[in-house]
């Protein structure tokens, strides 16, 4: 998504860069999501951003079109989901690791205080909520893709919906994280996994 | 909750007060939900839900101690959960209108509106957070009761966590009001129950 909306003369992975422009590129993005964490959405701006990496306003948009894009940019870059198994993966594997990052951001602190952030800013601003809900259904669509392979694959039971058992592995987390003080330990997320997808088939053993 | 906090001189269901009370009462708390939802915790004051209602600040402080108070007694007050079965009903029963009742809540755009407030102002203030988290826990184990309710009467499969379970089903509509522009539907949401707490049985048909 971010690429899709990023200008071809910003490539963002590349080992091409300066590394100069590399370390800039990264301490600004580590800045945001300070200052998401700190301030909420409403409290960011390019401004902010620049005084707390250290770099000038002029730097920021040599890089960045506005402060959305610094957002989609830094959660895009700092937060990245797995990539896709092995050959000879199982789809249950790329699930327990989808679903393990999801719950590991969700215990970050930093990381998981930028979804409060945005949430708010959402109900406030059409523009965000528009960013903010395409994110998360790009980063969903990867759970709900794995899930679906599954049940092709026959590693999943056939009955189940492939989004409603997505959103059955995540929203748990994001439910712990956002309403009570305490987010879902590793081995509920192991559990939460088994339960939803049922338990591994070792008709192998 | 509520009741734990009230002042014992402010009996809030009864059929002796004055009926002139119970309208102002019942005003102030809808001021209370739409001050919260336009405008966020961090927006709404005695004075500003005093101005909404058409009262005097002086009214609020008879009935209330502060603003804190004022989203409790309107949140417990105009967001009732469904009361226990009749004689005769199902935990099944119990969990699909708990369920249902938070989907409806989740549907509702004031209502629902008053969650993004909380959340953002429970991440930076320690008393909204308390206040938050317990409500979340009491509403919520209203829900986990009926599960471990079922499960001990043999309705439900044996193998369920209730906590989990109860995460499972109010996590989901939970994640699509806050992560998406699309709340579940109501049969979405009959498939889910269907999908945590598995489906009827009929040995009596």
């Amino acid at each position: 998504m971010v690429n899709a909306s990023t200008p071809d003369e910003r490539p963002r992975s590349s080992d091409r860069i300066d590394p100069r422009i590399t370390q800039t590129r990264r301490v600004v993005r580590e800045a945001v999501l300070d200052e998401l964490a700190d301030a909420g959405f409403g409290g960011l701006t390019v401004e902010s951003v620049a005084a707390r990496a250290g770099v000038g306003k002029s730097t920021i948009y040599r890089h960045w079109r506005d402060r959305l894009d610094l957002v989609a940019d830094a959660l895009e870059q700092l937060n990245r989901q797995p990539g896709p198994q092995p050959d000879g993966g199982t789809a249950r594997k790329q699930i327990e690791q989808l679903v393990h990052h999801f719950a590991t951001a969700m215990g970050d602190p930093r990381l998981s205080a930028t979804v409060p952030a945005l949430i708010e800013a959402a109900e406030r601003d059409a523009s965000i909520a528009e960013f903010f809900h395409r994110y998360n259904a790009q980063r969903r669509q990867t759970l709900v893709d794995a899930i679906a392979a599954g049940i092709e694959a026959g590693e999943l039971p056939g009955h189940l919906d492939s989004e409603l058992t997505a959103l059955a592995l995540i929203g748990p987390i994001l439910y712990r994280r956002l309403m009570t003080g305490e987010p879902l330990s590793t081995a509920q997320v192991t559990d939460l996994v088994a339960t939803a997808i049922g338990p591994e088939h070792r008709a192998w053993a």
